[in-house]
């Protein structure tokens, strides 16, 4: 991934940047289309105070609703292939994409468990995570009240909108 | 495409709910993600005001990044085949994906000037227009101040949403 300055950001128009940053919060364009209205920036940590005040300025639906617009952690989209590549990449990076039948089974079972109590899939920065503290984590996440599992995954979106973020800048080594 | 009833929307989880209903709002899936916390709805036209209750709430920018998330009429996605089903669906209606080249190069000229103008692209609810239309109404609309023609592109949004939703609910021939 080649990294970039802000003085480029800055320069670009919106058709560009809806490309380069679309994905930042995933499968959500809406919001990077909404943030290049904010330009200029002054650097990576402005750019991302855009994105996270647009994200808390939304009603609690449109919170939810960018909850909905992820994928499970190891679920349909990955067998499918029609995971994001950021997201594809991610998961890769925390193992999910190599776990055994029964890993899969077992996470299968706690997404539904979970989609079904709180109206969203769970959501993990799964790059700062790995396949055996994964489910323990989704179970933890079960047992916690709507109002808190909400604000919760938020901050986890926030994260991952973070690290895909200083990707594109170049702010640390893109590795995992 | 199939129609379906409103017990039948109502039963949907969110991810067949943003299957079905995710491009009523051009690449926005985030807000039939969103209105799906209002359900259940008790019919097209109740879904169809959150749809757009979620649209008026929406600061300036994110009215702006709606628009943003719109291709060109005869542009670019077209010429690459990356437009959306909808999308293409409607252009094909209006005859313009079977312009010559001189209209073509009219209108991307139009486009141009316009996003340049505005900060976001001419959208039009194009199955209720023509090739002929279109150029005409991008002249007239060009020469609008800014913050009427904001109001004019979402009302363009809503157009599309209703036909498109319309046809989902099969609440007319779908036709065009």
């Amino acid at each position: 991934m080649q990294a970039m300055d802000i003085e480029k950001v800055n320069s670009m128009d919106f058709g560009e940047f809806v490309d380069v940053f679309g994905n930042v919060i995933e499968r959500c364009p809406l919001i990077a289309a909404a943030v290049w209205s904010q330009r200029p920036f002054s650097n990576l940590e402005d750019l991302e105070k855009h994105f996270f005040a647009f994200i808390d300025a939304l009603p609690q639906s449109g919170r939810e609703g960018i909850l909905r617009c992820h994928p499970d952690l190891a679920g349909r989209e990955l067998q499918q292939g029609t995971l994001s590549a950021e997201s594809l990449r991610e998961q890769r990076g925390a193992g999910l994409t190599s776990l055994d039948a029964g890993e899969r089974l077992r996470l299968a079972e706690l997404n539904g468990q979970y989609r079904a109590r709180f109206g969203f899939p769970f959501v993990l920065a799964a790059r700062r995570s790995d396949r055996a503290a994964v489910p323990r984590e989704l179970e933890r996440r079960l047992r916690c009240a709507p109002a808190q599992e909400l604000r919760t995954a938020l901050a986890e979106v926030k994260k991952i909108g973070h690290l895909r973020l200083a990707d594109l800048l170049g702010a640390h080594p893109a590795g995992l």
